[in-house]
């Protein structure tokens, strides 16, 4: 295929990982060339917020303001909201920066009002001054649930935050998805993509989701869009987070190979760092090779650019 | 009749210069001899927070956080919750800082999850460390309006802070007055006063909208306890803020007689600034006069010291 500044790209995305790459893309591609479609599924309320973990990273990643440390939050953010509410006795077990926080109590200010998730977010990201789209997968509700050995079912922020994913994981679910509904605008941008990229995301974590929600696997499988992924493993392990171990606690390969075979024929290619090269693949899957860790900002860039030529080079 | 640590005292309180005076009380009183009533009236919603700017003026003040400059707000807070609400294009006309849009989220939380204003606000300054009662004077809505010559009808901080009280005030009410409620809890610290002190705050912003209530009047107009107030003039003005200005606009004087009569026969005693010792008063109300300005903490005891001592003298 060729790609040009008429090609759409839409990226499935979900945390930090996802959003470097989905920041390099940005600076290659138009702003109307690009539609991301992000993660709720790791959504909860807290002190009576909406907070939008995933979504958040990545608006705050594409619009320059993420902390480039930890990944999510925003750079230079403070602590004294949270500072005071410990005074008030509240467990501060989530990290809720005073200007992140300004955009939890926005989003729900607007959630409360009848706007959709659809509509706050892209309120929020083109106030930042981000032009292309950022679409929640669906604005109905949908939560990743992990039944554990040690605590039983938690909730995902219970298991990925307060308890730091170290309970051993059995299954991963998603409460609400048989009633959730793809959004109008991620239909749309599905049906428009020429590119489907699927960030190197955790894939039971934040790509699940997405295709958990009724129709997103179809419109995928269906597509008329080159779908190529980009594998988060670097020397079969995950570059941050709870993604290897989990995988393995399910009995998944860390590899390129169990990744396409999670994505379960759903790749046209996929990107693997170098140190993963020597693992077995499919030969009917095209790879491009290449450094994955995104650290710098040039990083990011290298990546979208090399991933943006190769898929051109795929036939599909 | 004879104080001592048995007496129980109810405060009427508004904001900035009444905490002052309810400060100096907590020293000298124990916990459970003083009781504090607080306005509503200014409370609103702001980015779909519930704030209470009296309650929170009287409670940090009594907790010792109070700003001492602005005499509102707590010290040393910063803006970068707002500041980020400036970035997706708010209006920030009213100053939250982060540390208090702390109290802002959590009073919040608590009223949507069912909780009156008594039993949240009661939660909030008992973690804050003060074992006197901060008493909201109805847990029913209840809004100062502004009739206003150059901007028609104002609710109270449209007024206050959006336009500095610079408007011309043709009449004050308070909506939704006629259903609003006293509390038990209010009811029953008025029924077993010895004392209620009508604090040095604006008669007609922060006294008059908890005389509003249904059954406040008339409960302390019944009273066995001694009844005195605390001019909020010094030297024919306001220390601070509107009410001298707004007293004038609806034609009242501003003086302690003045006050005597705004109060109709309510005052049992006077306390009053030495600056305003030559205004005219009627005999029959007992009059101390001291210096009321408080600008330290040692004046705020003594002045709460000298009331004290001197509403022992008065036989009511």
């Amino acid at each position: 295929m060729v790609l040009d500044t008429n090609t759409r790209v839409v990226a499935l995305v979900g945390g930090v990982g996802g959003a470097k790459l989905v920041y390099g893309l940005s600076t290659i591609l138009q702003p109307d060339q690009l539609t991301v479609i992000g993660n709720v599924a790791d959504d909860f309320e807290l002190y009576g917020l909406h907070i939008s973990p995933d979504l958040d990273t990545v608006m705050y990643t594409m619009a320059g303001l993420a902390n480039p440390t930890t990944g999510w939050g925003i750079e230079g953010d403070t602590w004294h909201v949270l500072e005071m509410l410990q005074c008030y006795g509240e467990d501060a077990w989530f990290r809720l920066g005073d200007r992140d926080l300004g955009t939890h109590i926005l989003r729900t200010q607007w959630l409360r009002q009848g706007h959709t998730l659809t509509v706050v977010t892209q309120r929020l990201i083109s106030s930042l001054g981000v032009k292309s789209r950022l679409l929640p997968v669906t604005d109905d509700p949908l939560v990743t649930m992990i039944d554990t050995v040690e605590h039983g079912t938690l909730a995902f922020q219970d298991y990925f935050v307060r308890h730091r994913w170290q309970p051993t994981v059995k299954h991963v679910w998603f409460k609400h998805a048989d009633q959730a509904h793809m959004t109008e605008s991620v239909k749309t941008a599905l049906h428009d993509a020429d590119v489907i990229l699927v960030c190197p995301s955790n894939p039971v974590l934040s790509i699940a989701p997405l295709l958990a929600v009724p129709g997103m696997r179809e419109m995928i499988e269906k597509r008329r869009a080159v779908c190529v992924g980009v594998s988060p493993f670097v020397g079969g392990n995950a570059v941050k987070g709870p993604a290897a171990k989990l995988m393995q606690e399910l009995g998944m390969a860390i590899t390129p190979r169990g990744l396409i075979d999670f994505y379960a024929g759903g790749l046209d290619g996929l990107v693997i760092d170098v140190s993963d090269r020597d693992q077995p693949l499919h030969a009917d899957v095209p790879v491009l090779v290449t450094r994955t860790l995104m650290q710098t900002s040039e990083d990011k860039v290298r990546l979208a650019r090399e991933l943006f030529k190769w898929v051109g080079s795929i036939t599909t």
